[in-house]
């Protein structure tokens, strides 16, 4: 049940006016426009650029200090064989289907996906049935309408098998949907062409190191692998102790093959990755989960999903947890810490909900995963990722380097353990074995309980067992009780050895930013043409703009003054000084979201103060420069509201226009 | 004359005991180490990364807020046209000779240089001459040892050819240096082979974007020319006001074929670049610039290295900039403006330098280049560029894309100007030119005065005149007096176009981190097991130190308050409430420069206060909670100093062992 995007004040969303204002005001443009323009690539201008350090000083505030995370800084540049371990070489690919005729690509799950909801809308439409909107995204509605040809009625088996196919595609393999493709005869919603069959192919930018060309590398797709290939420091770092956590900040990368929905689908994004790693046997419980039990979260769980729905309940995390609706604290604790982030930056907490994914969406190893989306008018967006990785990625590293990426432990009680063992007698054994010895030794200690209890029989009954030995002339070796012996042995373990399991939020930066714009975006009553980002003071770009009543040199020395203390403050200012009026600039910088306004006007010549004006209520209040500047710096580091300083400070009536 | 590097506090430095503490403490280490670790390429552990991050905070809030610059993000995905236009494809390369037998691949002029150095040196030692020390990389000294072969006597006239030759290596093609390794039996210093002639190889990573290989790529060399493509934007931005800057802070890549050097040579590496925009006919002069003019700074110019000197000269910016040793006033605002960022971060104020480029290191392009160096352990290195750009790079890329990436302004007077103009009258023409008309219109606009006054004189003796015009038949085409009217006009020109100068701080981030982690080590008197980073408050990436006495549960209650107190203030800090002695947990902490330790101890319990203690004294006051936190707010903010709290609160003489 999807409802059209409105904005933060219920007016109707026109992206074509928003992307306008981002456009004007140098917020964001397509990468290197004298060339051409590259598809997925962006340039951020001062707003935007600004507005991200912001928000990524929040993030490390909230994040890194606050929870004593391991700040951590891993290189872009990833050797091939790391990414062949992870899996990426294998699995960061889409299918891709090739139009033979215009050359245009297209990914192959989408195509059937578009091709064959429009067929089932259109059936319905035959079959006079009411239409769910479950479609978002604009620029889909539009291939879905290309792709469907009126009203057709079809067979009621084959629009059984036409759902099925939807709910089952995400399992298909490439030949699956390349048979799927033929079958439906599947053909390009744009062009209507045939299409060639689905390759797969990968989506990492590819590079060598070097000029050897023997080290091929990719950029790397995630943060995470870094991370992980961190582990000994950070477990060094942190005395041994866990749970720990690290977190890096940096850019991947992805090769998207036709890049569309704007900063949503790019090609090089910046990320704010955490990996927390646990022991597996602490059930995974949270130190401050206490401290966050009642908080509510609007949590859409599997399902309710699977029946169709998409209204989250309202839950705290508390009974979430208890229910095993989520999985573990740890998962919980971050669901509510990301949560109260994307407060602190201002993101709408109406167009937030945190999605369970279902089976088929999660990767193999994946315990549970958790995405929070941001709603905004392409629809409901993944911005962060909260999965348990379990001990996937620390183990496969740990097996294809031989590194020992595991926690060793002292156990509280050491305990007993009783077991097989075959024993080589390397005196005796040495003359008979000669260079085979060390082989043989190894084999012996790689043989599991189960063979050694069968080799044990085999030697009381014979005198002598034959053991296959890699590397030996005719690939076994026979030995005699005179050299090996078998038998139970008690020992005493007292350390523990396990690989933590790893929880991993995940945040898409990029996409936040965006979500973030059209959350503040409005326009003013009455007059569509005058919008406002209502920034709150503590992302904003710009924190003050300061505006002379008109040009005069008699305001040069207080604005000298003005802007001296400002710069003392630290605060990011603008000056305009245009002969427009007063009104009339503030509107103009009500479009970069500035959210205090100082006026200089003759009164304040004669030492009667100045005017601060807030951007989104229009309201003002006349005070000193010292007043208003202990209300802006307070402000800005979110320390007071708008509303306590007209409570403090006396209002202004003057008029704005 | 260099001399050998010392700590802040005199003492010899030993690189050894320096990295090892770098490792312990995790501050980085080379990426994917459980893949066999690749050379160029570095991880940050948790002190190095936030170090960063503060440092990163600072420049900003110097440059980007204090100076009003316009904040940039741009892709580092670059396509390869970009690139080839600025001169990166064919001029971003190195000379590289290859050791056919080991494969090993060394820098042509390195190779040179290393080898005819070594063979001067020794010729020295022959002659029983003084060496100067102009070598400062110690695995360069091994190098050159290697390549010497005890005291041999050169020729006078050769020992001439050879510092002829040092001294114009610089200016050598690959062929020469080909040339003078096959001349001087030039072979590799470690194995004595002789080497392959010099290749010429490009150091950017090459990729491509989408899958068709329609799209090759680089990643950016530099952050620069983003910031120029984006000109019109920020041209907008700034209300076409000259002077402007953006500023960009981020990764660019260098493809090193064989790095060395630790921090200083790395293939993935931050930059903060600022690009000031300046109107050539200005003279450059910045408008802050007197308020800087009395600043002093070591100045190593030119003509003092021509005299083989490398002692700064201590000299006001403004008597700099009047006598014309700094070009201009903008770059020496921005020398200032480097010098005092580098003071901010904690920089030692004694291992800095500005250096002059020689003739021969400027880009064919660049009017003037300052080098702020910082001088470690591997001798000055290179910290920040700051090179006069000129017009260069928008006007390549104007050319290349036909752009207009000039700045446009209004005359303050209009002017008359008297010239040549050659018109078609298009009614008569354009039944006897048809399609060539607009051809032949073109070329006229695009006549020279002088070929237009040449016709003119030719009209007038034979009533027509012969233009070549390109496309059309024969190449030629012949115009009469019905035509076409050559003749002086007179026209008034009230815009005026130009394209803009840019001058361009330029900031390796990594190398200045490394300098200055050497800058603030060092160890206590008599006991070089016990080394201190004397990171200043402001970018220590830890702030505060908490330590129990000892383990006692009766300390629970305080600490949870303190470590809250500590959380509101956003001040990072670390709790080292392990087993061992106060003294030693404060010294294993020194070596992550935490500054600030508060110790709990039983008096604490009786509502006595805290000690709080400086890390580079070692002294402690005791105080309440309140005043404690206070002062140390205020000392992480940079506003107030530990000698004045050491004023204000009284004094706690316990021994610290």
């Amino acid at each position: 049940m999807a409802s059209e995007y409105k904005t933060m004040k219920g007016q109707d969303f026109d992206r074509g006016a928003f992307e306008s204002l981002l456009r004007r005001k140098v917020f964001l443009w397509q990468s290197f426009e004298p060339y051409g323009a590259v598809k997925g690539l962006f340039d951020y201008g001062p707003p935007l650029e600004n507005l991200e350090a912001e928000v990524i000083n929040i993030w490390r505030d909230h994040f890194i200090r606050h929870e004593k995370m391991m700040a951590l800084k891993c290189s872009m540049l990833t050797p091939y064989e790391v990414l062949k371990t992870s899996g990426h070489v294998e699995k960061f690919a889409d299918f891709m289907c090739k139009d033979p005729k215009t050359g245009e690509i297209l990914r192959s799950d989408h195509l059937i996906k578009d091709v064959i909801e429009a067929r089932l809308k259109s059936d319905k439409e035959a079959r006079g049935e009411k239409i769910e909107e479950t479609v978002e995204d604009p620029k889909k509605k539009k291939k879905q309408a290309k792709a469907a040809k009126g009203a057709v009625k079809l067979d009621d088996a084959v629009r059984k098998e036409y759902e099925h196919m939807l709910a089952t595609l995400d399992d298909c393999t490439g030949d699956d949907m390349g048979a799927l493709i033929k079958k439906h005869d599947i053909r390009s919603p744009i062009t209507g062409n045939e299409v060639e069959p689905p390759v797969s192919v990968n989506l990492m930018f590819q590079t060598q190191i070097g000029a050897t060309g023997k080290e091929p590398a990719f950029l790397r797709p995630e943060t995470a692998q870094g991370q992980f290939l961190s582990f000994q420091k950070l477990l060094e770092y942190s005395d041994s102790q866990l749970p720990m956590a690290s977190a890096c900040i940096g850019y991947s990368f992805r090769n998207e093959l036709s890049p569309r929905a704007g900063l949503l689908r790019v090609r090089e994004f910046l990320m704010a990755e955490i990996e927390h790693f646990v022991d597996p046997e602490s059930g995974k419980r949270h130190p401050k989960f206490n401290s966050v039990r009642d908080v509510k979260l609007p949590l859409l769980d599997r399902k309710t999903q699977n029946a169709g729905d998409t209204t989250p309940t309202i839950t705290t995390i508390g009974e979430a947890v208890d229910s095993k609706l989520v999985d573990n604290e740890t998962l919980g604790y971050f669901l509510v810490r990301i949560m109260q982030f994307m407060q602190k930056i201002g993101i709408d907490m109406t167009k937030l909900r945190f999605r369970q994914h279902m089976a088929n969406e999660m990767a193999h190893y994946a315990v549970d995963c958790w995405d929070c989306e941001l709603f905004s008018s392409y629809g409901w967006i993944e911005c962060v990722g909260c999965a348990d990785r379990s001990a996937f990625d620390l183990s496969v590293h740990e097996k294809a380097t031989g590194t020992f990426l595991k926690v060793r432990e002292p156990l509280k009680e050491p305990v007993k353990i009783e077991e097989w063992v075959a024993q080589l007698d390397k005196k005796k054994s040495g003359p008979k074995l000669k260079k085979n010895q060390a082989k043989v030794e190894q084999t012996l200690l790689g043989l599991s309980q189960e063979i050694k209890e069968k080799l044990s029989l085999e030697m009381e009954k014979e005198g002598k067992i034959v053991v296959a030995v890699e590397g030996v002339e005719g690939g076994k070796i026979e030995l005699d009780k005179e050299i090996v012996s078998i038998g139970r042995e008690t020992r005493v373990e007292s350390m523990r050895e396990y690989t933590p399991n790893v929880i991993e939020p995940s945040f898409g930066v990029g996409r936040i930013l965006y979500s973030l714009m059209e959350h503040v975006y409005w326009t003013r009553e009455g007059d569509a043409a005058r919008s406002v980002m209502s920034f709150k003071p503590t992302v904003a770009p710009i924190k003050v703009l300061v505006v002379p009543l008109q040009k005069d040199v008699k305001f040069a020395a207080l604005m000298a003054e003005l802007e001296q203390r400002l710069d003392e403050e630290q605060l990011a200012y603008k000056v305009d000084q245009s002969g427009v009026s007063i009104g009339k600039r503030y509107s103009r910088n009500d479009e970069l979201g500035i959210p205090f306004g100082i006026t200089i006007d003759y009164e304040s010549l004669e030492g009667k103060g100045f005017t601060l004006r807030e951007r989104d209520s229009t309201k003002q209040v006349r005070a000193s420069m010292d007043e208003i500047l202990e209300a802006v710096v307070k402000m800005c580091k979110g320390k007071e509201a708008w509303e306590g300083v007209v409570k403090r400070l006396p209002v202004f009536e003057g008029k704005e226009e």
